[in-house]
């Protein structure tokens, strides 16, 4: 076994680090968590460094490197405190490459570099969660054109982006879910933003579709098989959630080793009493762990060998353990943490959500666990 | 044993109960949080039935009913999701009637009935947090005057009150702290307010003290007496954070319980699902614990058998036992908990910093397991 | 709200405190668990001081005590390391009192005072856990008798008791669950002993039926009626088992706490370290939750209040909570906890089997939240 | 990053696997286990393939592999069951070549591909248990000869081994630490053993010296550098606790991941209910974790990269992880588990040892967060 980078991966994590110390980015993102707006000049100078083409094939001008290298810079953009969860567009930028039209491919791929919100994938429902049986947008055709009406909720990023891929079934045939690439300025399109406790910098609506026109050529992939290409989407989505969770562990976790090393409190620095040891010891242990889960994971992907329930363990594991080492972290900072907007406050309710949106933890242990099981029937 | 509460209490409990059906208070209770002020007109309605003499003695015109009243009205005021944390003084009252001159009692006294902030305590310095040692504001008698003068931190209350009980350092002699009684509109006082993760309809400042000038009538107590006076009231503060705590943890079980009774996912409600039960059985048995220690800590402090580490205890598992609870609510409550502002999510923020703010878990830990150990000596 | 045992609780209370201290029962317990035997002379001197009556009405010669006795008495003796899991049939001898023929409860109520294992009951099969449909063992009437045929599996004191109550369905109507007194010397019953990683005081067999002939009085309670019955006595055995355990944590804790105390590493008191008191301040949060979970049951009990998850919640909560502190208690004890014979670690190996016995973890798990979901319906 | 073993690694796991699918060796285990014999018969086979070479370099006819192969070794003999705590001294074979005298050399040397029992190091005293100011067995010097005189307790393999690597201070000179090599047939040894909860292949002896006459010769390493060796030992040892216990969580998750798959409940396989899969997600994640963490802390030591608390966290984590492990697959198995000697109740009480000897969970804690907290000063 080898634990350490390639020589690519490396330079690509320098390249990061040199812009992230370029200048003061919390104070940035700050600003942007508070005004509930997208970073965009951040995501931007991102670009500069081919950040949106680590997964896009030398064909399509990126650098194929794989989700081993996505791990490498999301971890670096991690412990700089960075809102990675913004960027889960770049690397599904293949998805339009496998099942776009040339023109929809066209219009995705004339993003790549501007930093700018791209597009989203729309299906939850208000009466339909995780389970595709309970939705009720539907599509219809009349006089060669095509109909969608329905209502969304919980949708990312579908204040600012330009596009939207919304599933829907055939009013005709409800078994078949079908994906529709839609003009986000098209008549009969409602938005509502939600206010959201965490992941601020990203905007979340409820989207109302009421019999909005589309042309047939607007159907995103084949009829019938949007579940289908979904669920191939799933696991980089999931995967990508991970790294950015573990990145903020990884920020909160320097940021309290630091003060605890320097606060002085009874006349030793707080790092010296063991309840203190105890949680750094904790936190370096779940560190290790997701970090090693997600390099091992990222392996499996870019050797084709990812199994059913490995980015579920990964996405859980993360979470869940990015959620404790923040709360350790906020406990050895103490009052700063909870006051004068302190990072870790930001990475506390941002983890809230994470265990909530892009499948939930529930979500997340069964499919795992019947992944797991399946080894050994 | 006997698990009921008096007639005396389901009444008080029962008056509590119309007041908050009366009209939207949660509403109120938004507002307040998004504009970070106190919820003045609530707490002008909850001394309109008493609330805030409960503990003060008959003779002062109060009811004399104990800890275990305060925890019944306490737990009917959560379960509505009410910020019970900022009615800390109303108990607090008592404690100018056991040190107080007779002019500090008439001034406190005079806020009965009113639902204004009062007053509140301040300690915490940026280079002490719970070491008093490190404690660096100090008073010097000049000209028959007293003048004060360092750098308080995280004053719960202090933009809102009319005067701050601070503790200072004699200059002379740095073995004798003291409490002042002090006037906030006095000059040579600066207040910072700062922003907080939770608790937002209470504010918290940074106070500097510049040479403020003081009357020898104005020390709180006895000269040199500031530190055990203090300590006196820890133990009702860390009862109330508790008890506080628990009553959101109460709020948010039912919110969550009936929601997963409602809430259809896959043909059938979420209720019927074993991960959703297994967490409604571990909310319940938490809540369970959290009851009967609240309630089994106020009747050893009626009948005079508290000891040194109950309310250490109680405040510690209450604490992280209601975040536990209002997680798990969050969880079942799923997208809903985490977007428009639901009441669990400002719980879930509230609760952070009460693991914080009035002693920290580990204080309470270290509290809690040395008077354990002294049993057994 | 009143925390205090009434007289007659203290006076069974101290009765059990000289019994317990007259001498070195630990050693006798160590000896009866090592060579897998009933430890009768201790449960002969229990029954001197009553402790099979607590429950017994008057009427029938008893105390009529109620839970909350049990209780009382169980923490003493739990205190003392005593294995109280042997004491199982005492409270339930009142069962015959209800639905025993004036034969059956002649023959059990004999038992009273003799300390002597009685009788118990029977329904575990290799092929049914906790599902009744799976059950395979029936009778068959012929020729004016019964005959009894299966196979159960796991049944606690079957080696010892000279009756068993074992549950049965009828081959001609498979949907009647019946309960039959049988006499464990009749020919047709063979006893196959397992060997058990705990609670090795009592015994626990295969029982195999093989035409086993009775008589239609030895039917126990009414015919189709087995499983009601049953189930109104899985409230009790789920109180004593977690009575049971409760006892066994307190008693760990204490030795825990004094050794703690006294053993000197470093040139301290082990206990004057964070690591130590922390496991401390959690072990007691746990006793008390535990003390006040159980007496709270009592008294619904004695109160007929008692809810239906509450013994469900009460054996989970207990059973992995005393589970915790015994296993904090080794790790205080160290070395010594797991050589030579500790009495800690034989509570170890005793509370990993009461995770399973008497219903598992899970089945209380289902069962306290499906209860805890009805009330908000 | 390469997650996979090397060929030579992945050669020595299927040797391992032909060896362990040769025979029952479970039930030869268990019998060893319940006689608190030392399976000689298996190390004898392992060594047949030179697992007890391993580490030994080519110069002394080893294979010289390092801890990566080590690991791949351990995993696949704890997929079986195995004890492999019992083989510690295997890999501690080197430690004589980089200390001992020719003589010493030879004599351990000489045990190679044996599988006997060899040698076992000693500290520990009843007064001084991680600390070793409080040690008090002393060597004298009279006559040109050595007197060791003193008391050590839970000395491992001390019953069995022929020699014994005994820590002792200078009588006359306090500060020094150092060790001897002694044959423990000589007069003035007494052993008595001590019975254990687990770990019972192996011995565990109280060690009574007094005036022990051993030969300048009989120095291990240099005097006074006692201390300095031991902890050069430490991490390898942590290393192999680590590696044994990750061992038996896998084992066990297969027994109870095959069972759920098997076992019917109420109509289908018990895997099939959610309880159920989180507890195979769970177990499933904590695997994961310690695998990846055996490897890379074996890859850090191989390529000379090894931290100060590296081995520490390991242990402790993987002490702790895999006994969640087997205890969630001692649920899964229900009453099999906990009865007729099921190999889960085994690692149980073997675990439950593991986390106090060879340094306690709280040595880990501290080691591993304080090495942690140096990163960041």
């Amino acid at each position: 076994m080898d634990f350490s980078l390639t020589e690519d991966q490396q330079l690509m994590v320098q390249a990061i680090r040199e812009l992230m110390s370029r200048e003061n980015w919390e104070a940035y993102f700050a600003e942007c968590d508070a005004a509930h707006t997208y970073p965009q000049r951040w995501v931007e100078a991102l670009c500069e460094i081919g950040v949106d083409t680590i997964l896009l094939p030398e064909s399509a001008g990126g650098l194929d490197a794989g989700w081993g290298t996505i791990a490498a810079v999301w971890e670096e953009l991690g412990r700089w405190g960075a809102p990675t969860y913004v960027l889960y567009q770049l690397p599904t930028l293949s998805s339009v490459l496998h099942v776009g039209t040339p023109e929809q491919q066209e219009k995705i791929l004339s993003y790549v570099g501007t930093g700018k919100q791209i597009w989203n994938f729309a299906m939850t429902e208000p009466g339909a969660g995780s389970s595709f049986n309970d939705m009720a947008t539907t599509y219809t055709r009349r006089d060669g054109k095509v109909y969608l009406s329905g209502h969304k909720t919980f949708i990312t990023s579908s204040l600012g982006v330009d596009q939207l891929v919304i599933m829907a079934r055939n009013a005709e045939d409800m078994s078949q879910y079908t994906e529709w690439f839609v003009d986000m300025s098209l008549p009969g399109i409602t938005k509502e933003p939600l206010d959201k406790l965490g992941l601020r910098m990203d905007s979340c609506c409820e989207i109302y579709l009421d019999d909005v026109e589309l042309r047939e050529e607007d159907m995103f992939g084949e009829e019938g098989q949007g579940f289908a290409r979904t669920v191939a989407d799933f696991d980089l989505e999931r995967f990508l959630v991970a790294a950015c969770d573990y990145g903020w562990a990884l920020c909160a976790f320097e940021d309290a080793a630091r003060y605890a090393n320097q606060r002085v409190q009874g006349g030793q620095a707080i790092g010296r009493y063991q309840l203190i040891q105890e949680k750094v010891a904790s936190m370096w242990t779940e560190l290790t762990n997701m970090r090693n889960m997600m390099y091992e994971v990222a392996w499996k992907a870019d050797t084709d060998q990812l199994g059913r329930g490995d980015c579920s363990m990964l996405k859980l594991y993360c979470t869940q353990a990015a959620s404790r080492v923040v709360d350790q972290a906020i406990q050895i900072l103490g009052g700063i943490a909870v006051t004068g907007n302190h990072r870790v406050a930001r990475f506390f309710r941002d983890l809230r959500v994470e265990r909530i949106s892009g499948g939930t933890d529930e979500m997340m242990i069964l499919t795992a666990g019947r992944a797991a099981l399946k080894e050994y029937r």
